[in-house]
């Protein structure tokens, strides 16, 4: 095999999750592995834009593998999704001889990635890095199963003091456009209702339903809500709604919010981190582009990046009907 | 010393806290150390009014020291606040030959409790069972350290994600009138300022804070806000305020909610609820009444129900001292 | 589909694990949803053998689904290795009018349950319940990834004070004849070594690689041993030999043991376990037998119990490599 | 108050505890709040004598108060036993022109400190450090509340897998001379029997113990040992002793070893931490020396170096009452 590439950088870039980490330390790690220059860039596409980038060796990614966050630190760079800013960008690269890029992070930052091979034919690859598992090409992405740890957690907490209580508890979680969190926290967490924005399960089955698990003999009951679910404009109004509609019944409600995007990464986060790092180092170094690695049955694999992002993840239909089963 | 009880009640009133199970749990085998008969009394006043108690020995209480919440589960009462009310419990409590009673809540449950006591001549006793840290005459309640180490965890996983975007985070914690929880969590969790209702900062020096805050380099920060803070109507006209006043920062908000009040009790809560179990329960043995038992100075000691509930905890303004050092 | 079975026992047999009171939890709400009749078996084929079983419902399992072990408890059974011992067991079901049998458990378990099928034509499913992981025919076994994060949570508290003191640990980790656990945990633990019993790296090799580690800058260092690794006889024979042949290290051991077993399940066993408690009784109420069921490729699949038994799980020798890599 | 020094130095000694960096953020906080120059010294009095220290601002501490272990790492030196290698450290500290050391450790620490002290005049102050609590002057010593956490975590993950399976356990827990850890841990974790260096029950004793707890409807049972425990010679020759001495038990040990020094400190710990290094350096700032900082009562007091040194802390005899009782 040709080494085709001998200066690599790699980003993070887009909203943060754990594990992304554990990726620039593997991304690191390989480069150092391979005798290949890795270089680390600030702020994602921004830093990449100012230049602001220095080298990293094996040594400067120690003791952050159990770390939260990205020590790279992320953002949004309005300026790269011009021209413009793109050509800046390039220009850096050059002028450091870098000749490939490692890009950590979500669909939006993978579109950033590939409009920028396209325009400059400058080597890519991604890596998965979101907490909210809604990327085509691998069963999971950084961050999602720590995320889904974090969150079933605080329900395990919360559902001490509403049964405490004989409470109602809505709890929203993270995931817009996707219920993947909201589905395996929900049956993790034993959540008698799940809404995820795949399903309009509609108020009336919602009250319904509540009713049926009362009359059951549950005293405290949970329902997760995605943030993205399409039942009510948010999660206040459904309690509005169930306040108004259902007798017996102390409703409370419950944000979980950006605490779900931070933590030490799980265990699988972590491998998954390190195992997605060498496999983006040696893709680049044999040759291949354009490409996002990920975990296809249990192997790691490439996909297009285009599929990647044009594609949309689907919700585990057997999951659906294992969480109503389970809230029998 | 003679044996002045035979049968004790112990109940849980108010909002639950972690450690109430270890109390139930102490209350209960140190009654089977004396042979005392022990009931459990469910959903708190209600439960004693409605009869609602059952005999509880060694063995009931198995499995549940590391338990959140109470098994006994907890209710705020409408019909205790009513002479009918009272009497109705008194009846029940005299059914069952039952001559002691144990409250493990609140101020408002110990005003309850005192009264009973004032009406009927019943011996009480309290334990002190929130996780606000609120009540007079003991250094820490049951779930209060628990409850701190919950919130730091949180603001931990939060200043992940926030050190990574150069992000600003208004994070809200529980404590309504008094801001124990928000002074401790702000140190441990490295908060740039604390909002607490003992003190109204104002905005105009959070702003100044902030930058400056900024100016010393720091790319994130974290300001914890105590529920019932002084300066906002709420947290997010905070928000709004800091986002029209101040240029560069990103600005979240997270709620923490609930969780708060739930998981397993820390080591500390689940001695302090055995040492308070058994001081109760000893304490009745020994013909005292209307006393909260509490830990001053490291050691059990008993406080007139009439101090705990008329008092007011102080806020350490040590804490704050420490806290304004810190932030520097 | 005609409804073959009407009641239905299921058990826990062998080593405990986390994951296997959701399972339960599972199998009885399953039942419950098809209208099948439940019961719980106590200490595994010991309970069968002495008809110590009762029924279920669907709230007999309210509040485990967090729990670690087991409800049911769990012991290995002598007299179940005997005819006579089995015919019992059978008379048991057979008089309780019990039809089918839901065996949580290892290879052990299974192959007691599939004697049992082939002596009595008794319909049995397995559920495979081992922190090992090393069952063939489900990518994950019931409680492997809740021990994998224990011990990389215990790992962590380790690297904090090996690095604060310029020590060398060697980390005895469960998994008797296989490495999954320490591979894996080994890997996100950041440990610069990892002894499984699949592979001799040899005494030498290790002293080797410790030496180019410290070589590398790095002052302290993690080795995870799997308690089947062929090099030793023991993790405290392995220290000696590092102490005599390494200078400059301080060299320390640490046996995690049982803790290892406990701890409530991570969201990934608890949705496994719900899976996999759904798939077992609508299995058997379609008339299979004989089988395990398990994850492959994400989804939910039957194996023959005979091919679980024989099979060995292999290491994942990209993992190795991985492993490598990272310990540049 | 006229300032009475302007460089200070901070290291941190002997086995390290979660919170020492807590403590090092605070020492070098406070000294930037009162413009003193902060230096931190590397792997304890052996970077003292060689001069191994660098300036620390308030940057320099960012993000490690939530991080175990110590950042300037800690080391046993035999050469500041030395009347030469204390000399060498004053020419150091002389040459660099520091004016007065904190000391982070324990008694042999402080030990140091102290004849550092009267050869030289050189100002010193101690903060204890250590997870035993073994310190005179101090309720609690740093690190004690987060490793007390962690063993009771421990405790309630081995309870799950003993209670599957009625077996006993022995856990052995540090603190080599005290039995801190070991009493409030076992009180915490429900121990039935707790083994600690102060008191010697006697091996008869604990059979009956045992017996008595077994015939009470235990089906499981936890013994917490702590190191230093003069009953047997070590735990294993315990387990022999119970196994050859008592039947239907499954006795196995656990020994919970160096992983009770790590992890991220508990909120009680980086508020004490917090606390400890603003008093140190505001009492040399007021003119104090050869003190030590402590928590009494809930304050910040000072104890002279001596007596932190000579005494011995006491077990708390409540404890031992309050953890019979529960064990009923």
């Amino acid at each position: 095999m040709p080494k085709t590439i001998k200066k690599l950088a790699v980003l993070t870039s887009g909203g943060d999750s754990p594990g992304m980490n554990a990726a620039i330390r593997s991304v690191v790690r390989t480069c150092a592995y391979h005798n290949i220059e890795c270089f680390g860039v600030y702020r994602g596409y921004e830093g990449l834009i100012e230049g602001d980038f220095s080298p990293m060796d094996a040594r400067s990614v120690r003791g952050i593998i159990n770390k939260g966050g990205t020590i790279l630190k992320s953002a949004r760079s309005k300026e790269f999704r011009t021209k413009e800013g793109r050509q800046k960008a390039f220009d850096k690269l050059v002028e450091a001889e870098i000749d490939s890029l490692v890009v950590i992070g979500g669909d939006g930052s993978f579109t950033g990635a590939l409009i920028f091979n396209q325009e400059f034919g400058f080597p890519v690859m991604g890596i998965p890095g979101t907490i909210d598992n809604d990327i085509v090409g691998t069963s999971h992405t950084l961050g999602f199963d720590t995320a889904l740890n974090t969150v079933v957690d605080a329900i395990d907490k919360i559902r001490d003091t509403a049964s405490s209580h004989n409470r109602l508890f809505f709890i929203e979680v993270m995931g817009r456009d996707v219920g993947h969190i909201a589905l395996n926290a929900g049956i993790a967490g034993g959540a008698e209702e799940i809404l995820i924005p795949e399903e309009d399960l509609g108020l009336d089955r919602l009250v319904e339903s509540l009713n049926r698990s009362k009359k059951s003999g549950k005293t405290s009951s949970i329902v997760i809500v995605a943030e993205g679910d399409k039942i009510g404009k948010n999660i206040f109004q459904l309690k509005d709604y169930i306040d108004e509609n259902m007798e017996g019944y102390d409703v409370r409600v419950s944000v979980l919010g950006h605490m779900q995007r931070g933590g030490p990464p799980s265990c699988f986060d972590r491998v998954l981190a390190s195992r997605m790092g060498v496999k983006a180092v040696e893709s680049l170094l044999e040759g291949q582009t354009n490409y996002m690695v990920g975990l296809i049955n249990g192997k790691m694999e490439l996909t297009p990046l285009d599929n990647a992002i044009k594609g949309k993840t689907k919700i585990n239909l057997e999951l659906l009907r294992v969480s109503d089963i389970m809230s029998t």
